[in-house]
């Protein structure tokens, strides 16, 4: 039995499907549709490798929205907002399958828009106006950002072994300056939000007044309970790093300051944008000191912690003058940082083919042996 | 005999063929043309509800090319245009099936513009710079706009039964406010250019000095003498939704501003059209109650009219203080209006195929017989 | 033995292969490697002409990098730069095939960016990040243009017959006049680096000051040598014309001028540039007899000389008051052009084709078979 078809069965034996389900949040889903997602994504790697065509859709369309300040709608009234997400919703869903969105900009709305998408397209499908329900996968909001924290754990899972051999290892999810401001806050959410699910041990550090979003922060909490770990907020990097097996230093902005330029942004105020940009960056120069160094990285498992980014990072001496991590370091993680992302494709690709098809296992299957006959 | 053959018969038994022939203006085509259009749009639509493949293209192009102002070679030569023209023509066609046009901002040059495309094409396949002629589709001119009317159209044929259930209903094509400046002509156009070929009860209304291009309102009167239907022109939004059937209230500029405008732009004179702005909304403003309110729609047949628009319409109290249409009557509308612009995607698609297979119902039986085998 | 099957065998044939090698410069290839190109392309052609699907590619991207000056990393440190192209070229390329790159802007910077991103690209195979190392194509730098020059040569083989009756031929590589600044000398640089392979008499012809990058001279003379043909520096287009076959009359800008304009886009230096242009155009406009007339083309061999234009062309009268050619002499020669042009699609499709594929030929028979069972 080789490969392929060890994969396709044991995609075979989970019950889970996210057939017709949209993909906002992780902590939405079940353990095991997030296994599925993992498998189907690894099934879908193996097929690449083996340069097999995994093709199988011969119509639809895939469409990305990627919004921004220009689509906020500023100065719209709610119901003329509601409009045009109803209208938008339904003009791009003729012939589509998937819609990827991505709205990390404006804490509460990103996600908030996304429901109010899907919403809209269980309408028009429910009215007769779609010929299907195109699905919706979340390619980055203010709250989650699932296709990184997925594609993380699939690292993981690879670099470890497997899911089970995370079980009680220590993840340091640290913030770490950069001299550029407004960072999301979805990628650290999101790895706290996925993580504590899988009976590691995940400790949150950063500087007083950089916290993240409460609900992220419970939610991290009890998972990590149920799943027999651990969760832990610091405010030291070198607490968290302390014999870590994996590190993910990474710049975000305090949560406060979100909202605060949301307002003023809502509110197109450029002096008052100016003024908080001033106090951010003075802010954040408080805390240089919390730096990915050589030394810091002693102080993890054996001194050889594996290190993580969503990438591009801020590289002291490199792409800036003093960032999130020392050039050496980053030198050395280099390479597996990029196969960290390069699992991101197919975990976009299982979404997609896991939310289309009620038997992605089947599907891939016949491809398989399509493909051999050729 | 499933839905299927029955379309695929229906096509078959319509002796009327598109094959290579550019599709620029509704009028310069059969009625049997027309059918085949629909027929062949109905059966697109019955493949996509069943999930069936109706890819027929393994390679070959489809170009978008939409002009507006800054493609209008403004300054150049009537020598310099025509080589461009010839040039970017042939340039964008050697692997290229289908080329859609939008060029709808200025009189007298859309459709001009399409026509010389074509001549461009003509000469480029006959010389043997093109390996074959790409077929031209007018996706918006100055004068007409085929892929919204024959939508609409598609609209009307399944909302009332059949064409010929058309036969006598009456149509309200009807200026109304907009707080915008400017709207093309072509929608007007292309539904009365349209409509009045199916023996329907056609009145155009709008306020003194909001007229169309006069040879296709000429042409309107012939062809509804000649479908036995009737073609009047009122200046009272009330007196054309009196017992109407289907209503299409929509903004549009008057031809002779839309003249002067042409000639500032070519000019390049920024005064003179900002002075021309000023006027032609201070204009509009005096027409303000020329909007599709429960009020008019009480006027038409049983209260209860068709509304139809081309999407996005000027919502009073959504979209705009004050608009084309109230929120009560878009909002019960709605779902209508999303499903009319549901055809949209079927008769372009339609056009592309009757354009380039001497045979469609043949090449999509073809395609439902191998889908049904996989 | 029908055509298609004579150019799979003159392929097959042909033991020179491009498996898996970057095509950046022509004079890195082997006459034979030229050749499986062209005639790849000839083939690819006869497989669009006989309306045969030659798809090959079940899945993988193509994708296409358009460098300008805002991605020129000014003012990075060279450390910054080569961390932004490592990690651009792996993260661009985990599903992809091929990579086309532009990058004519600045001399010394194209080619040079090339090959970083190759062993980028090397590196990210070899440690395991991507599946696959994807090909590079130049699809223009700062030395070659290899494929216009292919193309080029592909339309010269036609015209005349055959790549041996190329022999002996003489063509005029001329700089011709342009009201505009700063063209590219790639067009120059690939005509001689690539005809004097050919057995052919080139004359490179330009006013003093305008010559071409050293190496690509100094090349092109060799080569000349080598292929038992000529190759000639003139100060003078009537000498270049003088009993030509084929004249190629472009303008380009002096290679000490793009120096000069390297440096001061370094340092942001608007006066400076400002300063160059007015110098540059000063310094043109000394040679405006440089155009291509009916008089010079009297001098060719039988007032007859094939033109040739990468299109677009500035022509006098027409596209600029006055320019590289005449109106008459284009008129004449404006199909042969775009005959010229039809010639890249399938230049460029052949280097992807012969870069994936280990054996092209049977790759396509195989495709032509499957397509004429159908």
């Amino acid at each position: 039995m080789d490969n392929l078809t060890q994969l396709i069965n044991k995609i075979k034996e989970n019950d889970a499907s996210l057939f017709h389900k949209d993909f906002l949040l992780t902590w939405d889903k079940s353990d095991d549709e997030l296994k599925l997602v993992l498998d189907t994504a690894d099934l879908l790697q193996a097929f690449y490798r083996k340069n097999l065509s995994a093709r199988c859709f011969n119509s639809g369309l895939a469409v990305s929205q990627f919004r921004d300040n220009s689509n906020l709608d500023e100065g719209k009234s709610q119901i003329a907002h509601g409009e045009t997400v109803r209208e938008t919703s339904n003009m791009i869903s003729f012939l589509t399958e998937i819609i990827g969105i991505r709205d990390d900009m404006f804490l509460g709305a990103g996600h908030t828009y996304m429901m109010e998408v899907g919403k809209a397209l269980d309408d028009g499908f429910k009215e007769g106006v779609l010929p299907q329900r195109p699905g919706i996968i979340n390619l980055q909001c203010d709250v989650d950002h699932p296709t990184q924290s997925m594609a993380d754990l699939l690292h993981l899972k690879h670099w470890f072994g497997s899911l089970e051999h995370l079980r009680g290892k220590k993840i340091a999810m640290s913030w770490a300056y950069s001299p550029s401001y407004g960072k999301p806050l979805s990628v650290p959410q999101g790895i706290i939000g996925l993580m504590t699910r899988l009976g590691m041990e995940v400790v949150l550090a950063y500087p007083e007044g950089y916290g993240l979003i409460r609900e992220v922060v419970e939610r991290a909490g009890i998972q990590s309970d149920h799943s027999m770990g651990s969760f832990t907020i610091v405010n030291s990097m070198e607490e968290a790093f302390h014999e870590a097996d994996i590190v993910y230093p990474k710049s975000w902005a305090p949560y406060h300051n979100m909202e605060r330029r949301t307002t003023l942004l809502n509110n197109n105020d450029q002096a008052g944008l100016k003024e908080l940009e001033k106090e951010c960056l003075a802010n954040n120069a408080r805390f240089k000191n919390w730096e990915c160094t050589e030394g810091m990285i002693q102080m993890t498992k054996d001194g050889n912690a594996l290190y993580m980014h969503c990438l591009p990072a801020d590289i002291s001496g490199v792409s800036c003058q003093q960032g999130e991590v020392s050039a050496s370091v980053f030198d050395k993680y280099r390479i597996a940082t990029y196969k960290e992302a390069g699992f991101k494709p197919y975990i976009i690709a299982s979404m997609m083919l896991t939310n289309r098809f009620e038997d992605p296992a089947g599907v891939l299957e016949k491809a398989a042996l399509t493909a051999r006959k050729l």
